[in-house]
């Protein structure tokens, strides 16, 4: 009998409904990192890690570490896990999912009888969202060496340092500088997708490829404010025109390239502000922000030169300025592990499950775990792409069959040396 | 020797600034409607009025008019003026250079010992401007018949209704119901430009053709709010991308109307905002206001019903919905007389000034007069089209410019019968 039959959803979903029931009460479903409540979620969990007969610990990033030991440990470490933290009013399974799912796949080796051959440590990485210091993915980036002394000197709004918050969490912000972890052969994260794909096209699994680059690009163009009804066409200089014509221009482009299999490309205009908004003023400044996520890092480079060009082609067109063309954040893609994708395909097809490659256009803590080891991710289908909100759901069924291919997979990636 | 001859500049400045003078202090310069500061200018007015000879009344609308009486009173009355009200934090000249130049043109009437066979009636008209009751030209309206009884039941912050607020400047608002003025054979008002053409094309005079009609679209697109990463292009519904085709179209429309030939003709979607507008959600919706004036009542119908259409196809595009297309507001253009406007290129040409025939974007309190009599308007330049600002600035020349113009038209119009 395979190991995912030892998968019991009862036990999962009640994991589920506990650990969101441990929220602000006042605006579910909010466990803010460093908050009393995130802590008391990670009590919780620390009880039900052992209640699972795993070691507990915090390490030196301040993430919750369950561990069931292997019996060849010489053999390194396989890792599975996600976050317990939440955004403000968020989900109840953004990040929780796949903390509790790695945890029901320990349960299950036990209650299969099966002793793996690795180590198996089971992680809640620490402030995956973006916290209160202005920074995402806290945690892992601990843990690969890529939380800077400058990080480290972030300030919460309550006056506390990011070192001193890791060192409350538990961990030793001072021996950051360098990657902890040497030991680990492979880690699996599994997410809800925050998206409509699978749902859509009625997949089950979605096995990830690779994890976006994010490059977001501020733009402001400037032209003259003048009265709306005495100043002629010829003799403007509005800048809402060559702001429409980025907005066409990126979701044109972006298009283009998604449908010429350049990979995964999406780029966004979420935001648009004209100065000074009046319906009788001919606008006299339009910021954009353009958000880019893009599985090809040459392809990302292309966009965003394609883009600036288009900009300076937009405001010399209407005699505009481009007063601003900023590079306000930039990350590379990270490739997942070829090879554990594989692995992650044959355990889902080995329970029966459809699949379907795809790119996570989200940011996730494996793209930093990915700089210590070769990561794997798996998506279940989410209701409507609903994330960061409290409709946010995952099916108890996709849920289920999520941490059967998670047991699957860390069972099958155990057999290899 | 002409009559111009007799426009004394520094009598003409020395009334400007001292009506700038007379504002609330603390925001020069303000003089709003029914306040305190304009019943202060207003008693200024009615005594320079006084001092320069003239009989003087509050009619029906709460207008305030200065008569220099003709010498053959039955062939009716000329008339000239603006307003004396200004916006809130205004310019210099908006409003009270009108009402001045016809009261200096009056004075020179008299210097010049030249009696004019009409009655000459220099008219300060009440509110003009967007004034505290949401109502803009309350005193030009009341003239014409045009301040319904529904208007008049209009509040002020202050909780006074406009019909007690009409009685408190002197008026008699009961009688508004019909047109005041049967007598009236010409009206001639001078302004500022407010734009910027006079002064790029090195042109003296505007001779005003025409008044444009102002339509308000207020239009809505409505699309979905999903995370801007996990999105793919094919499968989103933005709301920011219809709205960007609308801004391209109606700036492209627009320009292509007033260069063909369609009389005067500008849109302007001087409001955009997008909902949520965050940078990593695709928006949801999309509100725009276009602002569209427009000399030829046809081709404002027609630019309608163009971004209409274009609204329908940019929304199908995109598979989002058209939620609101509203006509928030629409008036209609009003042609200025013919024969006063050469009247007006007359006199100028008769000084050795240049002339350029324009429309009129903005609103004035002509429009309405121009429903009882012939009407004229005459534009000077003004600053870099600065108005509604304290930046508001005509040149000295420039203002003796108008003045000897709309002085030397009165004077030639009163010799026709």
């Amino acid at each position: 009998m395979s190991v995912a039959a030892y998968i019991r959803p009862d036990r999962l979903q009640a994991d589920l409904d506990a650990l969101t029931a441990i929220t602000d009460p006042g605006r579910p479903h909010t466990r803010r990192s460093f908050s009393p409540h995130f802590l008391e979620g990670r009590a919780w969990l620390a009880d039900r890690f052992r209640q699972a007969g795993l070691t507990t610990r915090i390490d030196d990033a301040g993430n919750l570490i369950g561990r069931r030991p292997g019996t060849m440990p010489d053999l390194g470490t396989l890792m599975s896990g996600s976050h317990s933290d939440t955004v403000p009013d968020g989900g109840r399974f953004d990040g929780i999912l796949g903390v509790l799912a790695a945890l029901e796949a320990a349960r299950a080796f036990a209650d299969a009888g099966l002793a793996l051959r690795h180590d198996l440590d089971i992680v809640d990485f620490l402030a995956e969202e973006p916290s209160d210091f202005g920074l995402s993915c806290i945690g892992s980036r601990g843990m690969a060496g890529a939380l800077s002394a400058e990080h480290r000197t972030l300030r919460a709004p309550w006056d506390e340092g990011l070192a001193d918050a890791i060192t409350r969490m538990g961990g030793a912000p001072d021996r950051l500088d360098t990657p902890r972890r040497t030991d680990i052969r492979a880690f699996f994260e599994l997410h809800i997708e925050q998206g409509i794909v699978l749902e859509q096209a009625g997949i089950q699994i979605g096995v990830v490829d690779a994890i976006a680059g994010v490059t977001r690009l501020d733009i402001t163009f400037t032209g003259r404010a003048d009265h709306a009804g005495t100043t002629p066409m010829d003799l403007r200089q509005d800048a809402a025109v060559p702001a429409a014509a980025i907005v066409t221009f990126v979701h044109d482009q972006a298009s283009t390239l998604a449908r010429s299999g350049a990979g995964h490309v999406t780029a966004t205009c979420g935001v648009l502000a004209l100065s000074p908004g009046a319906s009788n003023v001919v606008p006299r400044a339009a910021r954009l922000v353009v958000d880019i996520r893009v599985s090809n890092r040459p392809v990302a480079e292309a966009l965003v030169a394609s883009i600036r060009s288009a900009c300076i082609e937009a405001a010399a067109a209407s005699r505009t300025t481009l007063a601003r063309f900023t590079i306000q954040s930039d990350t590379h893609p990270t490739p997942c592990d070829p090879a554990l994708a594989a692995l992650v395909e044959d355990a889902a097809h080995a329970q029966g499950f459809s699949t379907r490659h795809m790119v996570s256009g989200a940011g996730h803590d494996a793209a930093f775990v990915a700089r210590l080891a070769p990561t794997a991710m798996l998506f279940v289908p989410c209701r409507d792409g609903r994330s960061h909100d409290p409709d946010e759901w995952c099916a108890p069924e996709d849920a289920t069959r999520g941490t059967m291919v998670l047991a699957e997979a860390l069972a099958m990636r155990d057999r290899i040396d």
